[in-house]
């Protein structure tokens, strides 16, 4: 296991560190007696700093989501979970709107290319509201940071929900340095001038005002970079900082009585087929559809995979208050109803779609795949395609998109697809299945050093270098 | 009227000229003889090219597209309407591959950022043999301009269906310097990396491979830059030259007895309310449903306007063979219903849509306006844009897409407006009907200046100074 106070790529800052995000380190609910309990929080951010930041003074400033966050949070800054957490109360409705209709329905579809733009967005006066709306909730943001920041701290802020608190923060806190990091992909200019005018130029000018911003990896700082050019005529401070994963969090979690169980369930329905697996939530820039197409693609030309492989996805229910993903995930179901009909035989389902959230499950499954598929049409990083060599404990093939943002360090190892390319996916599947055991242990390796380069510590380290911490 | 031979902005070149285009400017058929009789074509750039090149010596090349323009084309070069014409005679099925699914279905939707990435487009077996059938044809273009092609001539290659010819062309005559006009915008990098990787490269390189490549706006010109930078590596060298309409051609057509009969038609209808017009194809770029969407938000908001203005739509089917246009047609026409059934009083029916290719009723409108929405969701040039000011006796204000190509030229005059947002172009509306006589005049005049700066001589000027004519 780490030892968070030893991570040798955390630099000796001396300054407080103060971590801002939506989500915290922990969620509130009432126990039996009326009181509130706090629980460890979920999420890719917070299971990746808890180890490595909890016990080190920091805080950490998230929203308040229930009803009991908004109590815990008129109580002010507990500890908690390690941390000194504030938590910021915000009117359910107005959270709704900056969430719901901007952060998710706009500003992750400007990001990831998805808006089919002859029909979408419409922006109109409900949109104006929803914009005013995420402009307080950074505001709340930005003054419940102001009030619990140690003088002199570094302030790390999280994600596109949280893109204009370094501005306000520059103003009532001229002590603080404060970075901004992008979890997403950025967008073009052409896609950034989607957004109503003025829309446009206070998220770039937000953004733009903190000390450095930060992307996964350099085509998303350039793009920012070019849309600041464009549209500000400004240019910003960017630095580049791909985050990994934690190995020996993933090994715990691998080696858990769950996961076990998972993974011999899985032996069971696989035997001795080849096991095609992929891991996502179901999330339109995920690119199932493709995904799937490139499966039947390659049982039509290469008959001899049929009943040889089993194409394992484990693929999770996401946001489905936006009708457009009620609609996806519908035309997902009905793709893997129409290819399995297709080639299925007794005994052999060519698809295993599990449409339910197993964290253990998924988990056992990138132990055990011979190929990994993570195709996204879209993605600020995607993790999975760094967990998936780091877990396996077969040689198995990564095959990857070229618009993940982990393509650049995966550029001399993975099999690169173009996603749109439903046949050179299928191509890229092929080989990958077909490829001999030293050829299988040569990438292996190559794709686990790559996974390897970069941990929490050293994306978290190179944060507090661009604030200057 | 222009005398082409006395334009002052043609620069007196010693070298021939070639024009190369999918449509020429004749197309041929039979008469009841048999015979092949010669028909002036029809199409934006043979009305603009026709008067200023016509008898000038200078050869066009395009493609025979029905049986009688091949047996034409069997017959050699031919005079025809001003020109040395050659047809090429293309295999009607690989014409078909590459003029609807490479040219229509995608690289149309590439630049114009049409594509809803979570499902279109998908790359398959089908689109690769497409686009060898594109190569094909570009080579067979470039094979006849090689055929036919004066020593030391300058070859104009026009568009996006043929940007290929000029890297064939300078191996086979390297005494040919060739240029390239886009007429639709560029995409950016993001949105070239759509297409199959193969695909991507050779389309750059064969575009880079001309002297020189030209585009109607800095915007277009920068975004293949971006892409030739980061997918190639390489600069190329492009030029700006935006295509203005040829005034005396505008005046002699709002003239003809058609076009004054369908004015006073329009007269008739319209009476003494507000004409807010639109001329467009039913195009997925053009941005009908938001347009129709922003004038019902004018009649919601603005009470005033209700009986007193008529959203004259002068929009004719396109492209019918692509699934998507059918359904395009339908939801407009669906959305107009519901519109004018939400405030139609007797005797006031709130949009006139008119879906016949009238050009005639489509320039009477022109000079009618009020106001005139002009609102793609991205476009090349857009040349209604300027052929409106110049056509237009009332004063009428221009309402412009910021994402047109003509949004650059305009900049200081049109009201611009951001396509995407519905209440901003629903507020410009509110806006241009509600400017005095004063205001009127003097927003004309600045258009009207724009729209005259810039003419199918200045245009062809300087591709032949870009290709060293």
């Amino acid at each position: 296991m780490t030892d968070e106070s030893a991570d040798p790529a955390l630099p000796a800052t001396s300054r407080p560190v103060v971590l801002v995000s939506n989500r915290g380190p922990v969620s509130f609910s009432r126990n039996d007696d009326g009181e509130l309990v706090a629980r460890r929080g979920s999420g890719g951010l917070v299971s990746g700093l808890t180890p490595i930041m909890a016990n080190t003074g920091a805080t950490w400033v998230a929203a308040a989501l229930t009803d009991a966050d908004r109590a815990a949070a008129d109580a002010g800054v507990i500890d908690a979970a390690g941390f000194r957490v504030a938590t910021v109360a915000i009117d359910p409705g107005l959270f709704t709107m900056a969430y719901d209709v901007v952060c998710n329905a706009t500003l992750w579809f400007v990001h990831h290319g998805l808006f089919e733009s002859a029909r979408r967005p419409v922006f109109d006066g409900r949109f104006t509201q929803a914009w005013e709306a995420y402009v307080a909730v950074n505001d709340a943001f930005a003054d419940a940071v102001a009030e619990v920041a140690p003088p002199d701290a570094v302030v790390l802020v999280q994600d596109y929900h949280l893109c204009l608190v370094g501005q306000r923060l520059r103003h009532i806190r001229p002590d603080i340095d404060s970075v901004h990091f992008s979890h997403t992909p950025f967008t073009g200019p052409d896609g950034l001038r989607m957004l109503p005018d003025a829309v446009a130029t206070q998220l770039l000018e937000g953004m733009a005002a903190h000390t450095a911003c930060g992307f996964h990896t350099p085509r998303w700082a350039r793009r920012f970079t070019q849309c600041c050019d464009e549209v500000l005529g400004v240019t910003p401070t960017t630095f580049v900082a791909p985050l990994g994963p934690d190995a020996a969090d993933l090994s715990s979690i691998a080696a858990t009585p769950a996961t076990v169980a998972a993974a011999a369930d899985l032996d069971a329905v696989v035997g001795d087929r080849k096991l095609l697996v992929r891991v996502d939530r179901i999330e339109l820039s995920k690119n199932l559809l493709r995904g799937f197409r490139a499966f039947d693609q390659l049982l039509g030309d290469h008959p001899q995979w049929r009943q040889r492989v089993v194409f394992g996805a484990f693929v999770y229910p996401s946001r489905e208050g936006l009708p457009e993903y009620l609609a996806y995930r519908q035309e997902v179901e009905g793709m893997v109803a129409a290819i399995n009909n297709r080639w299925a035989t007794p005994g052999w389902t060519p698809i295993l779609a599990d449409f339910t959230d197993d964290h253990p499950r998924s988990v056992a499954a990138l132990t055990r795949y011979d190929v990994l598929l993570v195709n996204p049409v879209r993605d600020g990083l995607n993790l999975v395609a760094k967990e998936g060599p780091l877990l396996n404990k077969r040689d198995g093939v990564l095959v990857l998109s070229t618009e993940s943002g982990a393509a650049e360090e995966f550029s001399d190892t993975a099999l690169l697809v173009n996603p749109f390319d439903v046949a050179a996916t299928a191509d890229a599947l092929h080989r990958a299945l077909s490829m001999d055991a030293a050829e299988r242990a040569a990438h292996a390796s190559g794709v686990v050093e790559v996974a390897r380069a970069n941990t929490p510590g050293t994306w978290l380290a190179a944060q507090l270098a661009a604030a200057g911490g």
